[in-house]
C-alpha cells in the first residue's frame, strides 16, 4: 500500500468507526493527503525512510508543530512551535501525524472518562472504558486508523488502554525516550510509551524515538530459556481475568519460560504511595497553579486530585522517597536473577457507569499492577493474551528482555538485534 | 611519638584548652591509653597502620560504637551498636577515637553556638564563633588535641569552621563517603567530612574513607597550569576578607594559576533554595516528628527552624529541584571549561554576641559561599590563606584537583597519586 492509499484507506476507516470523542484534533485529508504526495517523491528519489507512510496519533499532551496542545482541556492549549522530540523523530523517518488524541485530562487517570471532550468508549463494546490516560491514541490504532500512536505512561497510562483495547503498549524504561514537548503529569516519573497492531512495529518505532543512551551493560536480548517471575498470589482480578492469567502463564510454560512464583507485596506496596502518598505533588507542581485560576474545562475529578495536591507537605514527600527506596531494595531481592515479571496489565475492564459511580476508586483499583512499574525504574511492554491483556515487566534498560518474552506470549518472532548476542528463536 | 606518647601529649593539651564544650562525650586517659598500647603491640607485630597513633574526634552526629549519639541534643541520644563506616575505616587504619564532639543541634547552622552543650568559642578569641556545624571538630584539630576529626557538611558545615580555626576542611563529592550511620540533616545532600592541620593529612584520611565509586573519567590530579575561576563580584564580605581574598587570588596567580573571573549569581541563587526553599523539609522528615514530641534539650533556634519545616508544601519541593537543576545548568555553563571555582569559605566571622541578637539572619549570611556546593554536587577544600579562610571548589568526583590547587595556597606539595598522570609541582 502506498502512502497515499494508506491516507485514503485510514480516512476511510475513520467514517465508519463511531469514536469521535478518541480525538482532538484531526487534520483534514487533503493536509495528510499532501504530505503522503510529499513522502512518495522522497521515498522515489531514494531516500530511506523506515516509516514511511505509517500513519501516527499523538497525544494530546505531547507537543505536535502546527497542531495546538491542551492536554485535555481547551482552556490550557497552547501552541508549541516545535515538536516533541518523540514525534519529531518519528516523522523524520517518515510517518505522517494524523492528528492529536484525547487523554484523562492532564494525564491524570486510567479510565479514559475524565475529559471535556468527551468519555473514549471500548472499540468493542461502547459500555466499557476504553482505558487511559492514553484512551484517544489506544483506540485509533485498535481501529486500524493510526498505525502507531503516541502515549504517556506515570501510572499505567500507555499500558492500560493497550490491554482494554487489545493491541500493544511499550513502555520504555524511564530516561530512554526525551519527554521534552510533554505536558508533565509526575514529571519523575512521565514516560513517552508507543502504541501499536505489533510488537515488531511498536519496538521499532521505540528505537528510533530513543536517546543513545543505554548503559553498556544493557541486555539486548532475552536469554534461550528466561525465567519469569508471577506473584504467589493476585488481588483484585475479576474471575475472567483470573482465569485468563492462569492460562498466559501456562503458554508461557509451554513456550520454553521458566516460571517463579515471587511475592509481589511490596511492589504493591509502593504502587499505593503513586496516589496515596506525596508524589501526587509533582501533578500540582506541573499544572496546579493553572487549576486554581478556575478556569473553564476542568474536568471535576481531575480538579479535585489536583487542588488537593496542593496541601501535601514538602516532608510526606521526603518520606515517601525514602520509603520508596526501602521498597525498592525489598522488592527486587524477590525478583532476584529472574528476567521479568508477568503480571495482568490491569485486573478488570469497568463500565463507563462504573466509574461514573465511583470515579475514584474504581481508578485507583485499575493501578494496582501497573502503578509501582515507574516508580521502580523498569520498562514494561503490554500485549494482547486470550481474554486478558498483560504485561511484561523488566529491569531498567531491560527493555528487549521485556520484549522478546512479549513475543512469546503474541507469537511473533522477536526482532533482529543489532549485537552478536544469541537471538531468541520461537518455535 | 609514639601512639601512647601521642596520647598522654593530647590529654596534657586538654586540660590547657580552655574550651571544654566543644566536646559531648571524652574517652578517659586510661581507655584511651589502653587502645594506644594495643595499638603499638599490632606495629610491633608488623601490621600496617597507615594511621597508627593519629588521634580521632567525630562529630557527634556520627556514630561510634560504645558511645552515645546526641546530634548534640541530650534527649535524642541513642547508643549505636557499630560504628558509621566512616569512623571505622579510620579506626581499622589504625586511628584511636578521643570522643565525640560538640555541634548546632542536629547539624543544623553554621555558627557552632546553638547547642545545649555550650556555645563553641574560637579557640584564638572566645568572643568569636567557632563556626559550625562541626563546631567542636573543628577546634578539638585547631587545639592540637585530635590529629583528625570526622565533620559534616550540608550547607557548609565541614568548611566554615575549618576557615575560622585556621585548619583544613575536606568536602568530598556527595556519595563519596558512606552516610551511614549519620543522624542526617538534609539526606540528600549531607555530606561526611575531615578537619586535619595539614592538607596531606586530610587527603590521606579522605582516601581511606572513600568508598571505591569513582567514575572512570575522575581526574585524579590537577592540570600542570590550571584554570581558577572567581567570582566577579563578591557580596557581604568584611573589608578585612575582601582584602584578603584579594591577596589569596594574587598568590595563586604567582603559583602559576591562570584565573578567569565568572559571574557567581546563579550559583548564590541555588545556595538560597538551600535555606528558603523546600528542600529544609528534609530536615523536618529526619527529625521532625522527634522534635513534635516536645522533648527537653531542643535549641530554640533549631527547634524554630524545624517546626517551621514542616508546613513547607511539596509541590514547593518539586519546583525547587526544578529551579535547582535550572540554575546548575546556568552556573556550570558560566564555570565553563575552569578546573576549580577560588571563594571566600565565609564573609566574615561573627561574634557570640552579634549570633545571639540575630541567630537566624547572621547565621543565614554565612553561608552565602558554601551553601551551593552540595546542591551541585560539587567538592571542596576548605584551607586557611593570610587573614581569610578561603575554599577550593571543584567538580563533582574531581576532588583530587580542589585538593592539588588547595595545596598551591597551603605551599604543601600535592600527595603522590597512584596512576600514571603528571604530578603538579610546586616550585
Amino acid at each position: 500500500m502506498t502512502p497515499q492509499e494508506r491516507v485514503r484507506a485510514a480516512f476511510a476507516q475513520l467514517a465508519l468507526s463511531e469514536r469521535p470523542e478518541a480525538w482532538i484534533t484531526l487534520r483534514d485529508l487533503p493536509s495528510v493527503l499532501a504530505e503522503a504526495v510529499a513522502l512518495e517523491a522522497r521515498l522515489a528519489a531514494g531516500e530511506l525512510l523506515p516509516l514511511a507512510g505509517k500513519l501516527l496519533a499523538v497525544k494530546d499532551n505531547v507537543d505536535v508543530a502546527g497542531l495546538p496542545t491542551t492536554a485535555g482541556c481547551p482552556t490550557y492549549a497552547y501552541h508549541p512551535e516545535a515538536s516533541a522530540p518523540a514525534v519529531q523523530r518519528l516523522v523524520d523517518a517518515g510517518a505522517i501525524v494524523l492528528g492529536k488524541t484525547n487523554l484523562d485530562q492532564f494525564a491524570t487517570g486510567l479510565v479514559g472518562t475524565r475529559s471535556p471532550y468527551g468519555a473514549v468508549r471500548d472499540v468493542r463494546d461502547p459500555s466499557l472504558v476504553s482505558g487511559g490516560s492514553s484512551s484517544g491514541s489506544a483506540v485509533v490504532v485498535a481501529l486500524g486508523i493510526a498505525d502507531l500512536a503516541i502515549g504517556t505512561d506515570t501510572a499505567g497510562s500507555g499500558r492500560v488502554p493497550a490491554a482494554f483495547q487489545q493491541i500493544v503498549g511499550v513502555k520504555p524504561t524511564y530516561g530512554l525516550v526525551p519527554t521534552a514537548g510533554v505536558v508533565p503529569a509526575c514529571r519523575s516519573f512521565d514516560c513517552v510509551t508507543i502504541f501499536a497492531r505489533t510488537l515488531s512495529e511498536g519496538r521499532r518505532a521505540i528505537r528510533i524515538m530513543s536517546d543513545p543512551v543505554l548503559p553498556a551493560d544493557a541486555p539486548l536480548a532475552a536469554p534461550p530459556r528466561p525465567v519469569v517471575a508471577v506473584p504467589a498470589t493476585l488481588t483484585g482480578l475479576s474471575d475472567s481475568y483470573a482465569e485468563a492469567f492462569e492460562q498466559a502463564v501456562k503458554s508461557l510454560e509451554a513456550a520454553g519460560v521458566v516460571v517463579r512464583a515471587i511475592r509481589l507485596e511490596p511492589f504493591l506496596a509502593a504502587a499505593k504511595l503513586l496516589y496515596e502518598g506525596g508524589f501526587v505533588a509533582e501533578r500540582y507542581a506541573a499544572v496546579g497553579p493553572f487549576v486554581d485560576g478556575g478556569p473553564d474545562g476542568i474536568d471535576p475529578t481531575v480538579g479535585a486530585i489536583i487542588r488537593k495536591a496542593r496541601d501535601v507537605p514538602a516532608h510526606v514527600l521526603v518520606s515517601d522517597s525514602e520509603c520508596l527506596a526501602e521498597l525498592r531494595r525489598e522488592a527486587m531481592a524477590g525478583w532476584g536473577d529472574a528476567d521479568a515479571l508477568l503480571l495482568p496489565t490491569a485486573p478488570f475492564q469497568p463500565t463507563i457507569a462504573a466509574v461514573t459511580a465511583d470515579p475514584i476508586g474504581v481508578n485507583a483499583r485499575l493501578g494496582t499492577y501497573t502503578n509501582f512499574c515507574n516508580l521502580f525504574g523498569l520498562s514494561a511492554v503490554a500485549v494482547p493474551a486470550p481474554g486478558i491483556g498483560v504485561q511484561v515487566v523488566a529491569r531498567g534498560f531491560a527493555d528487549a528482555v521485556a520484549a522478546d518474552i512479549a513475543a512469546l506470549i503474541v507469537g511473533e518472532t522477536p526482532a533482529p538485534v543489532s549485537s552478536g548476542l544469541p537471538l531468541l528463536v520461537v518455535g
